[in-house]
């Protein structure tokens, strides 16, 4: 095969039941943090998708009535013609670009709350949900009754609002996944007991759903391969299961029993990882298979659609860093591929309630409320600029200016760019990070008005006289030495003492062994990925936190548990509802935050991950020196220490919104009432 | 002065400025779980307190602009125009029963993290958020210039939306608390330093306000009476603030430096505990003052205003249990106010992302979505009706079917009425919910129509023999014994031996006292106030949870930091991220949630807080055996085991559905996209 036509095969089109998609690029059905309450959000970023050539472009999971309501999660729904209608945006922008536009019926059972509805939710029996004091009630056959007719109506209206492919979903542990469960599933009646009995409703929601829709629209199988766990479906039974539901759907869409897998970040999970759990569905069922796996090397795939492990390339993570994946591997533009690194910060969309954000790609989300789109600005620009900084904010600014023709010098003091980037990298398990530098750096070959300066350190007098119509500044952030951050509202003496870290020191190279308290105030990823730093380096950690787990807000990004796990496996002592507040070279002083309590624990050093400074000090003498005769903006942590999503949207938006004329307001998806 | 006229102060009329409140009842500003996102929802709500009699009634906090978002929590907006048709729902919902309407403007300065918006969060210096990864960017001069002309067009759309008292907001932690604050105020500008500096932006926002808005609305000023906490802004400051700012606004709403006491459970705090600390303002500003108290007793309510402790009563969660407690106590029906017992489940909705619910008012949230008014119920019906289980799904249903014109016989096998309410009520801390029978049961003295059988155990011969038109069964639930719950989902065979005990066996009067482990997987207020009774009856009590603190979902209660440290006075030793998984009369099992570790923990009993098991026996006999000849239901936890909240709500929902005809849906404030 010719290099040209080395991916053909990823773009034939492949029969799905009544449809056929263009290609075999597909994207599962994800969250977004959109759902039902922001359709437009949602409609054009979906259609951004198909737009970069993704074949199928499934929803979110889509309640069907509203006995499944997961608020606040943001999830969509398909209750009454008000949902048929804001849905059909979201297929007719799916249709515009001659994609197949998918959506996964969904009913959350004993999991969801049902805080908006009020309805009680229903289990295979009383269940407590997965966070707030309620319980399901348990379904009599009755509820079953109604239930299946909920399915069928909402088949209808899903096929109604223009959607090909319609999913069942018996699996992550809803309801269909309890009826499922052999500990869960305790009824004595024809859905309880045996394997079959337990499969009934799944079957039954298979077969309605075909009748129903089956003619116009395919029907998919979102299920687990190797089952839901030990307790519930083994592997044995998932396979027993899909052997005998196999024929029934047009399409099955495989995940795995382990979550942590399915949905890892680069942390824990490599790439391609379900592969070995998924390959026998295939040959098992004869039908059209679509798995995940993180891809973003179009090798891989081109390997796993050879080798029959799937006729379909299934990906969340990989389209939303870069929605144009699959025309840029069409087009022989690897290189241009937006990596995915894996952080899972497009999941704190969901757990937060807002719309999804990507450390890769900064126009996610962004599509209907900014209207940006991920690979064309139009705006151009003339004129030169400076930017003092080449971290994530930096690289990104002169990336979007250098596409829209003004003149960019970007200058680091630094021997390498990337800034945190390139320090947070070299950090245990965030390899993958470094891809925003890499990125980044990898199209400035093509802009030959982009210069990158290193080892360039910039005084105010330099940045004045360098002359330039534009200043960006993006110098960054220092993690504090004081203890100042959520718990320490201002810095605390006892704590001014030698032996006391800052995470800048350990990623600059110190090296610290011996006994180390490491208190963590900041509670996302950086205390954990510190630790595991210090143990390799043969250090004894206490891990101190004012929460009550280690790095809590990483549930957001679905690695809470695995970051206890490492942390328990690598032997640190995690001590919780406390804080450092002293420190004298023996022995670290630990208050307990919610009495008078006090203890000593012996550490040879402490590690304070608190907050951060802005670095700022070269903006605030340009600005008090007025010396400038252009603009002058500070970006990323500079301004505001945060993700590095954040900075790379910084870093996006000035890029952007640079010169003269104002940025429009970013618009909301909201109710507003037309007076009577 | 006679009876009749004992109240006669609480209903004179009050100038506020430019405007006059019609009495003296004020619902200061609150929030609702509503926000800018469900407008229709918010007004009828609003509406329905002017309704009611309260004179004013304001908005919860409202932002600015897009640099103060507060994603996920339902916060209100005064953005844009879209905000101001919006929010005149509101007023002009509020203005149809002559109330005044009140907007509380708000920044959120570097407690929010903008998640919707993606803008900069503002601080005084650069701060953490409250949860997320982000830390604000500090405020220059030209940020503080934007901000104040910010705050000055908000107020302008506050007027031109008709609000008649419009609100600077000073404190719970927000921007302009920052800035009044000793230790994170650093700045070095004319805004730091002195109190007269920190308290500049503050004092300039108040005059800007009442210059824009001043000839139309009252400019109210919500303020700790006793600062902020000692290293922010102490009580001799806090006063001094007041001093120096006093004659500028209209009106002072004051608050409390503890949240704790402002928005105390009764669990924590006490009506009126407010009032030793704002008592002085009056006298100093020479301004109206309003200042809550949780206050439910018209007496006390008399009391403080006779004694010039307040011009206002101001009122949150009084008005959300009962909208009609102003026209109750002018009416001298004060037996009939729905009291608030403090549970500050209203407070979850906020934290949840859900409209507001509250356990005494059931209509509550429901006006505009259902069409549901609180003292109203229009559909007269006819026929018996027996409701078997007195607990608080049976006694509201019997309350709402005795007003509909039901021929209603409430029957409880046990000797008193209240079910799981009766029992939880003698718990340490909760006496205050019994309110939730004695309404109902008070209000039953004048519905000759509803008789209440205790002592009756009715079988399901007994049920069908009865020959109701209509059967409730209403029995409730049973904590379980098996362990089965979140953690262990299927019973647990290590822990059916003796010595494990549940809820149940405490209420019923089961004493246990040597070495306690108390397993808590519900993480409500069930295990922590358990651990109280064991200790009040000389146990020595071992806490242990799944999660990282001791009934981790009273976050949403305001609730847990309290919890926490009386666990903690009270020598409770808690042990978090552990399961037990095993008894053996002598010591408990622990297992780590993350990882193979086990340990053993000497224990002479354990009390096992997982799930609970709906008592549905009943009902299921009475559905297989089809004897009745009318129809058959179930309500509360019989059907749902969930909080008291959902089973009153299960109750009158059912009262009110009760009979031929089919409710309408729920109405879902949502954006509906309009076909172009």
């Amino acid at each position: 095969m010719s290099e040209a036509g080395r991916y053909d095969l990823l773009f034939e089109s492949v029969r799905i039941g009544p449809v056929t998609a263009p290609n075999r690029f597909y994207q599962v059905p994800h969250c977004t943090g959109m759902g039902y309450a922001r359709p437009q959000t949602l409609a054009a970023m979906r259609g951004m998708k198909a737009e970069g050539g993704w074949g199928v472009v499934c929803t979110e999971y889509c309640s069907i009535d509203q006995s499944s309501d997961d608020t606040p999660y943001p999830y969509a729904t398909i209750w009454d013609e008000d949902d048929v209608r804001n849905l059909s945006l979201m297929a007719d922008a799916v249709h515009e670009h001659g994609a197949l536009a998918g959506l996964e019926l969904w009913h959350g059972g004993s999991y969801v709350s049902n805080l908006l509805t009020r309805a009680p939710t229903l289990g295979v029996r009383s269940m407590p949900s997965r966070t707030d004091p309620v319980q399901s009630m348990p379904m009599d056959r009755s509820d079953i009754r109604a239930l299946r007719a909920s399915h069928r109506a909402a088949a209808l209206r899903a096929r109604d609002a223009g959607f090909d492919v319609v999913y069942v979903y018996p699996t992550h542990g809803y309801l269909l996944a309890e009826f499922l469960s052999r500990s869960l599933n305790t009824r004595t009646d024809e859905y309880g007991g045996s394997l079959e009995n337990r499969a009934r409703l799944v079957r039954e929601l298979i077969e309605e759903t075909c009748e129903a829709v089956g003619d116009r629209c395919a029907v998919a199988v979102r299920m687990s391969a190797d089952g839901h766990g030990e307790n519930h479906l083994d592997a044995d039974e998932a396979r027993d299961l899909i052997g005998m539901l196999g024929p029934l759907p047009d399409l099955w869409d495989l995940v795995v029993a382990e979550y942590d897998d399915e949905m890892g970040s680069s942390r824990f999970t490599r790439e391609g990882a379900l592969e070995e759990s998924v390959a026998y569905v295939r040959a098992l069922t004869g039908k059209p298979v679509v798995s995940v796996g993180r891809f973003t090397s179009p090798d891989t795939m081109l390997s796993q659609v050879r080798r029959g492990v799937v006729d379909f390339v299934g990906a969340a993570r990989p389209s939303i860093a870069d929605p144009f994946l699959p025309t840029k591997v069409r087009e022989g533009r690897g290189e241009d591929i937006r990596e995915c690194i894996g952080c899972n910060i497009c999941y704190a969309g969901n757990t937060r309630g807002a719309p999804i954000r990507c450390t890769q790609n900064p126009t996610m989300g962004e599509e209907w409320r900014r209207g940006w789109h991920p690979e064309r600005i139009d705006a151009a620009g003339e004129g030169t600029v400076l930017i003092v900084g080449a971290g994530p904010a930096g690289l990104e600014a002169a990336h979007v200016l250098g596409r829209r023709g003004f003149t960019v010098s970007l200058a680091d003091k630094a021997g390498e760019p990337g800034g945190r980037v390139t320090r947070e990298s070299r950090l245990p398990g965030l390899a993958e990070w470094a891809r925003v530098r890499d990125y980044r750096l990898g199209q400035f070959t093509r802009l030959p008005n982009v210069s990158l300066y290193l080892g360039s350190e910039m005084s105010a007098a330099d940045v004045a006289e360098f002359g330039a119509d534009h200043v960006l500044i993006a110098t960054g952030a220092r993690w504090r030495r004081d203890g100042t951050g959520r718990w320490h509202q201002a810095p605390v003496p006892s704590l001014d003492v030698a032996g006391v870290l800052t995470p800048d020191d350990i990623m600059e190279g110190t090296v610290a062994d011996g006994r180390i308290v490491l208190f963590d105030d900041d509670h996302y990823y950086m205390g954990p990925v510190l630790a595991e730093q210090l143990v390799a380096s043969g250090a004894r950690v206490t891990y101190v936190t004012t929460e009550g787990r280690a790095g809590s807000w990483s549930h957001a990004t679905q690695e809470l548990v695995p970051t206890q796990r490492r942390l328990i496996a690598l032997g640190v002592e995690i001590v919780v509802s406390k804080a450092v507040s002293g420190f004298d070279g023996e022995a670290a002083t630990l208050d307990c935050v919610y009495s008078d309590g006090q203890s000593r624990i012996a550490a040879d050093a402490i590690v304070l991950v608190t907050s951060r400074e802005p670095e700022d000090s070269l903006y605030h003498a340009l600005k008090r020196d007025r010396a400038l005769t252009g603009t002058l903006h500070r970006i990323g942590d500079c301004g505001q220490p945060s993700i590095i999503a954040a900075a790379v949207y910084s870093g996006h938006k000035a890029g952007r919104e640079l010169g003269p004329g104002t940025a429009p307001p970013s618009l909301r998806d909201r109710v507003v009432v037309v007076p009577a």
